[in-house]
């Protein structure tokens, strides 16, 4: 059951963030194929870089095409509908938190699997979560949004963080991701709604500076 | 025979890509190792690509190093004669053509023989014959061509459409490979002649726009 | 001991290469999390890039974290001190030319040690030493420094041949490794000191110019 659960939730996951990054593409006026390859992109980007550099090749996606299937249908309901999605901003902040949960808690489960360390662990939830918005923005040439403000990136961090945690209680992996994916989705939600902050660094008067 | 045409046929796609990456680093004032640099990545980018998400490394290229010093030949013609190349222009983008669907056709075929569904080809298709590409234009900067304008990656992603449907018919691989290679550069020369272009989303009113 | 120096060594290119990844972060005002990131793929992306190309998967970092301690070490010095380091301008930059040195000297004995042929082996040394900069500039939008001025990259493609001309004389490889660094190391310094360029291309006057 629990399973299902899951199933359905990074489902739903991956089709908004496919969505999101459909949604760039109109921005940026790109054509069809653009709006469907930054939903693909974007939907299951991070996982793929994860699956690459852990090795496990092909890709988990390319062996269950459902996933792309979901991308490529968010790509088109952006491109037939994009007038009326992006208004409904806060459905889609909600189900982008969820999935973000969702895809941290899955990246922890990956690289344990892998035999990953603790750093690595933290680090592949932050990248499966994050990782198709990196390459969304890279594509546009925006700074990825990610590194530059938003508690964003840092509730995924804080998922993995949590993953790590659990597994001294010896819970199932199930379990384990399930408190890695509500600590990040939670604190997403926590964020949103709150706009805490990272802080910055006092920028030093750059004697180097272009300006 | 076939093998041999098919050869020089991607040796060729391989030398005009890395010339019109040099031809990119040129247009933004690199130097001779920038030049190099981008004949590369724009010539076998791709293939690398595919390769790393595949699992097959090192990557092809590394295996048969004659295409890395195609590539490398290709920068130095962009230096040392830049300034006669560029004109050139019609003949840049005839073997452009040419070389985009062979590299379409050994996408798909790699792909099929690594047990990749449908959507898998058609987009290691894509991949393949436009990676090399996007790779170039990020590096310097601009929105990759291929998610912009132009009917590029379609005609990729059409020759991955036409090797899954030659494979209906029990062809061997070389022909259905030559099958993706005609579409895709057919369609491509046909595109270049009369412009087609693919649709783009009504873009929203959006709130949230920076302007 | 000889081995004990080279790690002693690789640790300090790679928190020198940390260090210049926060600062990037700094000076485009990105968060502590944008400083942190940064840092470890300024500090570590050349060598993971390397690993995933060679099939040497998870990589080697993810296997040794120390090195992930290293670079987050680095992006809070950053953090905390930016005022401070940037001053050191000198100390960094011969810092950055032993890291440069050392990063080129293990990538090209890695790429040996999987076969590659001698491109390959040249190409691995630059990529090693250069690649996680490279990814730093994606980032945050600059055209990559390397392919863009200065004498560089270039050093580490000339440790990575003088690597190939040292095994013509059957050098145990951490003997190579010593020369293709100090090679490199010692190419850099010089360039500090006398500005020496690559040439660049005589632009063709483009008539497909936006200007």
């Amino acid at each position: 059951m629990s399973e299902t659960v899951l199933y359905a939730l990074d489902l739903a996951g991956t089709f908004v963030f496919a969505v999101s990054g459909g949604l760039k593409a109109v921005k940026y006026e790109l054509d069809l194929l653009g709006i469907v390859v930054l939903a693909i992109l974007t939907g299951v980007g991070g996982g793929i870089i994860r699956d690459v550099l852990l090795g496990s090749t092909p890709p988990a996606v390319f062996q269950e095409e459902f996933y792309l299937v979901v991308c490529i249908l968010g790509g088109f309901v952006v491109f037939l509908g994009a007038s009326h999605v992006e208004p409904r901003w806060r459905e889609m902040m909600i189900a982008d938190a969820i999935g973000l949960g969702v895809f941290a808690g899955v990246g922890a489960v990956k690289a344990s699997s892998f035999g990953l360390g603790p750093i690595g662990i933290i680090m592949m939830a932050g990248l499966t979560a994050t990782g198709g918005g990196v390459v969304r923005d890279i594509l546009v040439r925006e700074i990825p949004a990610v590194i530059q403000k938003d508690f964003y990136a840092s509730a995924a961090l804080a998922g993995g963080i949590a993953f790590l945690m659990a597994s001294f209680f010896d819970f199932e992996p199930l379990i384990q991701l399930a408190i890695a994916a509500i600590i990040t989705s939670g604190l997403r939600f926590y964020a949103l709604f709150s706009k805490i902050k990272l802080p910055k660094a006092r920028k030093p008067q750059a004697p180097h500076s272009k300006t």
